[in-house]
């Protein structure tokens, strides 16, 4: 029986006549769905899978690595990265539009489980959450950071305008507190914005989420996940990775305190960012430069899909973290300059 | 002519005969080997296929996005994170005998470009890179650091010998510099290590890398890349990433310099860490407990093949780094405690 995983090298680019492609096609839906009469109930890999499927449906943990002999045969399920070109967003775009041209030009469908990273630059760009410089007037406080940093002073003005709080720079970045992160420039792109426009983060990217999701759920009737991803740089690395400015639809980051490890004791470190490890994974595939991949559908991820998590679960209070914890205070906070 | 990407939905799980799936196997291998016979070569999809193989093949830029008119039919190649269990890595173990058991046991067999991302722990167990705690003796600074963060003295002294700088730390963890990386408590692991035993990183990951990779590449007849991955924690984020500590066989940051943006601006921030992306996805599957997921196949990923590539080609200076930049310098440098 031909199932995700099996005999997976000969099958994978099969080819057949329509009716067989067809035929074949539906004893798959059958056997995914989970219908009992449609697999052995003994074999391991097929329990583990109808599990895993189940769980994900039910919103429930994944089965257990231990509750199946497939785990100690090499099996596990894949994860598969599909980026999806798409038309230029502009504002006033509809956002699920263009998703779902994009989706239907791949000649893909979206499954239950689906997760979709979504580049947080269209989604202020349909959003209209655009800046433009011409019409910023700036503080002497931008004035001077632009001087100190090399920064134009109305693109400073933008960042202050959009930081909670300003730690310091190197030239032309400035080191800024926004909804919870320690990010440059409080996430204002200038790349990929018309003329001498900026892009600031979504206004309220956790709603934005929430609202993607929403659509898509109820366009494809199924359960999907949301994941805003943007580009960050992290401590002494060369070039940036993704983060997830916000998710819906699925827990962003594993807990697996009270889990002991595979010598029994109790494990230190306990968290795993999900949301984050997709959005590096989403952001491998997106453009920094000329490309215009927003999209990127991560099917399989190792998520429990459902609840409502709010963005600031996926961040730390600076007194906890082990970098921003060593930093003196900011030398700019929100009330200098708002 | 079934060929990857094309008609996705209806061909991926079809089956057939042995014989019909013999006979579509041997006919996508001549497709997907470039054989101009075996397409139309005026179909932009094959022909941006074509290229990117050939470009994968003899380590060259992959083709420009412009070059196809594939890009704008929403067609992009996708990537696969296979991840693969293995059994345990004992010390002395050959990491190279391990994956082939996994990737046998998986039914997958590599593939050129390919890369093979491995779990920092697996590579030090292999090596024998363990210490254990009860023949650690500590000195005067160990102590204190342990009273004053709450660790074991023993602990933080191995913490102490594999760093080059400490920072300073959060309860249980020191922030340490360790071959050019910002990372917590020098990379060494309390976790699945027997007994009163940690695991550092390996002792010269770069070489590590380049081992397994020339090891792999000899087996398989293919080319493959490594990525050595662990875990990181990064500013104000709640829970851990993948982190690429070492790798060999690709390019592992990609450089836009020069390239303009969609509006024919020139990008600011240039540099796209391919390796860190890839180990973020990676660690998306490799269990941080009880799983024993040392390998992921990641298949597809947009990266350069080939060159030598030494593993501070993926780091910053402290001076460029917008994080560490901002911290009073390291309170403990190596030459205090060496």
């Amino acid at each position: 029986m031909p199932i995700r995983g099996s005999d997976r090298t000969s099958n994978r680019r099969a080819g057949g006549s329509p009716q067989r492609r067809l035929g074949a096609r539906k004893r798959n839906q059958e056997s995914l769905s989970g219908d009992p009469e449609s697999c052995s109930p003994s074999d391991p890999r097929q329990v583990f899978t109808r599990r895993y499927r189940a769980s994900i449906r039910t919103g429930q943990e994944p089965p257990s690595q231990r509750c199946s002999k497939a785990i100690h045969q090499g099996f596990e399920l894949e994860v598969q990265l599909y980026p999806l070109k798409s038309q230029l967003v502009l504002p006033g775009d509809s956002l699920t539009a263009r998703f779902i041209d994009a989706l239907s030009a791949a000649r893909l469908s979206a499954r239950n489980g689906d997760i979709i990273a979504v580049a947080s630059k269209v989604v202020s760009l349909s959003e209209g959450n655009i800046v433009s410089l011409r019409k910023v007037r700036t503080t002497a406080l931008a004035r001077k950071l632009g001087r100190k940093f090399e920064m134009l002073p109305e693109f400073a003005q933008v960042v202050l305008n959009e930081a909670d709080a300003v730690y310091g720079g190197v030239p032309g970045v400035l080191l800024t507190l926004k909804n919870g992160n320690a990010i440059a420039n409080s996430g204002v792109d200038r790349k990929n914005a018309l003329g001498d426009s900026v892009i600031p983060w979504p206004a309220d990217s956790h709603r934005s989420a929430e609202r993607i999701r929403r659509a898509l759920n109820r366009k494809f009737r199924k359960r999907i996940g949301v994941v805003i991803v943007d580009s960050r740089v992290t401590p002494l690395r060369l070039g940036t990775t993704g983060l997830a400015i916000a998710c819906s639809g699925f827990k962003p980051v594993r807990d697996s305190r009270g889990i002991k490890d595979l010598y029994g004791r109790k494990v230190q470190i306990t968290l795993h960012s999900l949301a984050d490890g997709i959005a590096g994974a989403a952001q491998l595939l997106m453009g920094e430069t000329q490309e215009t991949i927003p999209f990127v559908l991560v099917r399989g991820a190792p998520v429990q899909l459902g609840g409502s998590y709010s963005s600031n679960s996926m961040t730390l209070p600076v007194k906890d973290c082990l970098y921003m914890s060593q930093m003196p205070s900011p030398s700019i906070m929100e009330r200098d300059h708002g």
